[in-house]
């Protein structure tokens, strides 16, 4: 059980890490952006993302911890690949759609990661701090269904180009 | 469009380099487990891992295009991360946690990249394509759910140590 403990300190600190890279490079994303409900969903999970961040600080606060300076190493390799993904787009549709690609597979890389949290705290008997993380992951589903919507729904499908697609 | 269809096959080349190198870690994670179910599912996701291959090279072959010699950045960070996580904790339940905790961020990975993969397939036509992804998407996403039970059910929860868990 100890090193179960130990195992949900340092995926929190690494998370940690994990959401600071994010808010480095959201503001990018943001301003590349041109669908507006893209720019619209990126800047709201902008805010999120800064509430994340104090959530990580209050459940490692919780378990009598601190956050060191780790560095998530998986994060930075996320990150650097989206963005060379995004620089070889140019402005529009098809760099809306390599942002999206990348900000997905960062939502996906924190529903996994707050996922084992949240299990790794309830199995501590740790539910204050498993509820702070449920909250937080529930979010992330929500800016990756946000994303998928706006994937399907808005890019490269408006009359022509929908129907150039198919032939 | 054409836009779209070179993010298309720059991830389907991704992909490939992230396949392959999952199929160098995963017998890694088989052989420290001990957990049987998950030896087992990781072992069923071993054989699924090696199709996911073969389904990328028709799926490019589709679009006649070829597999270059990419290497997904992104994977081998989550990858070394998840090495480091294994090899910090001790063999037995914390150790099984640590390679769950690992093999899910890496299925999360796949999963946000498929999903994407099939968007972009659908949305150029290309539905020979997106079918072909969409079953592997479907067993992404059923491994990532097994390994939530056995996360849940099976580990640090056998008697004394659950009710241990809630003092």
């Amino acid at each position: 059980m100890e090193d179960l403990r130990e195992l949900l300190v340092k995926q929190l600190q690494d998370m940690y890490s994990a959401e600071e890279q994010i808010l480095e490079d959201l503001p990018i994303m943001i301003a590349t952006a041109t669908d507006k409900k893209l720019k619209s969903a990126l800047t709201m999970h902008e805010e999120e993302t800064s509430e994340h961040v104090q959530r990580l600080l209050r459940a490692t606060s919780l378990l009598d911890e601190t956050i060191g300076g780790e560095i998530c190493q998986a994060m930075r390799g996320l990150l650097v690949e989206g963005r060379e993904l995004i620089s070889s787009t140019e402005e529009g549709d098809a760099r809306d759609a390599a942002i999206i690609a990348s900000a997905q597979k960062v939502e996906h890389y924190e529903m996994a990661t707050y996922g084992t949290l949240v299990t790794w705290a309830r199995t501590l008997g740790e539910d204050e701090v498993a509820d702070i993380l449920e909250d937080t992951l529930a979010e992330e589903k929500d800016a990756d269904e946000e994303l998928t919507k706006i994937a399907s729904g808005g890019l490269f499908t408006s009359g022509v180009n929908r129907e150039a697609a198919k032939t």
